[in-house]
């Protein structure tokens, strides 16, 4: 898994990658079995939407769960970055985010680098999201959706909306989002299960409601280039991590094959990380 | 406009026929020069969205506005309706309808025909609906959601929701949701300004929400067979027509030539047509 000069150029162009079906069934199938097992659970980590139990995200279960401390280890997901950044990553943050069928919402227009910036003094946004689709996503079901470009203009001014949905987000205005489109369009990346979307920390997205009855679950992670770490610790340790030891990758076949990983929080969220912290070093 | 033998058997399996670009940008552009001055008038037939003093809808140009009277009379429109019904047909409803840019709310799944039975006492669902994009209509703007096939079950079970949206409307469940789509799928037909759908009254029907900078209008029509013409005057007749006469196309060119066509409400809505009436036959 190295990126060609080609994808590299893309990258810079547009802000994102996408692979089609980049993990197998068999992988995404290891995935989805341990899903239900984290969802009941009555941890800090699971966030519930505004008006039903439903788990609408899932904080840092690479901490406590042995396939997603694997997947957080994946050479093809962590290798693009580590390439991209040429240097080693750290991760900062770890979910996976439900838009399930009928009732998922809408996310409006953000970046996610204006809340690691405003919330966790992340110096740079050399930080990347990575979107794992556990669910086909197609045109009915919400996809994430993206203003291709939307990247170099770095982090662009936002209120923060604590009130159209679950999570308080750093939204972009219609102005500035009319402006972003009719330069770079609009994208809606969409594939099988398996498929993986790199994509820069200050690039634009949102996604629509998803009325459709197909669930889509998609696995997020944040890698942040390790000499880039947060400054502050204000959000909990679940949601902003603060470990900022460099990943070291397993084989490519870490998801098939039972490798040892540590699993720290298996026995629930330290007291310290549920709460903000000054900083140590 | 006659269809074929292929298009009346698509019909009956799908209940939907899409037409990209039936009207070229010179006829829509003689509809798309009106709507503002429409939408300036504090008239009972601009509905506006629940949070603003946006028009969501505009119910009943053709009944005041010359271009939108020559639409109602438009063979490429009409014709195919009545080849369907083998009779003639009359305007039951019409409206203009927004989806407007990043605002446009989202419409629950339902079926026309849910309404008009149960308000309008409307016999049979030998009523068809027609859309006409005024804007180009692609994934980003919230573009009608169909489930092919599922008005061959009739009138599906509904609840009456009058929380989601501006309109109260009938909707219907998960469950019966989830197993038309098993059977039939989804489709959102996309193209450009000047696209036209005719749908079947009892076909299944959603809308998402519209986060992009791109309006979405439509023209939608409601084509009623004379002999199934409504029973109850309950509804104001700005929504639910109360005249059955057939309608009489005028020529192919008539929205970009100027045919006389009466406006009867071309000085103000009449007093009864605001009102619940008593059944005049």
């Amino acid at each position: 898994m190295k990126l060609t000069q080609e994808q590299l150029a893309q990258f810079d162009r547009d802000g994102y990658l996408f692979f089609p079906a980049l993990f197998s069934p068999e992988e995404i199938k290891v995935l989805t079995d341990e899903v239900p097992r984290l969802f009941v659970d009555r941890r800090p980590e699971n966030v519930r939407e505004k008006d039903s139990d439903a788990v609408r995200t899932n904080f840092a279960a690479h901490m406590y769960s042995a396939v997603f401390a694997r997947l957080a280890r994946h050479p093809r997901m962590v290798e693009p970055v580590k390439q991209l950044f040429g240097e080693g990553v750290y991760m900062h943050q770890f979910k996976i985010n439900g838009k399930v069928a009928f009732d998922g919402d809408l996310w409006q227009w953000h970046q996610d680098y204006g809340t690691w910036k405003a919330d966790d003094l992340m110096p740079e946004p050399r930080a990347m999201n990575i979107a794992i689709f556990l669910n086909e996503v197609n045109e009915f079901n919400g996809p994430l959706m993206f203003i291709p470009g939307s990247h170099k203009l770095g982090v662009v001014d936002a209120d923060h909306d604590t009130t159209t949905t679950s999570y308080p987000l750093w939204t972009i205005g219609h102005d500035t989002i009319r402006k972003l489109v009719e330069r770079g369009g609009l994208v809606a990346p969409k594939g099988p299960p398996g498929s993986l979307i790199v994509f820069h920390a200050c690039l634009v997205h949102a996604s629509t409601a998803n009325l459709s009855p197909w669930d889509r679950w998609n696995v997020y992670l944040s890698l942040c280039a390790v000499s880039n770490h947060i400054r502050r610790f204000k959000r909990p340790e679940y949601i902003a991590h603060r470990d900022f030891t460099p990943i070291e990758c397993l084989p490519d076949d870490c998801l098939l094959r039972d490798y040892d990983v540590s699993l720290p929080w298996k026995d629930g969220t330290p007291e310290e990380a549920l709460h903000p912290m000054p900083r140590a070093a």
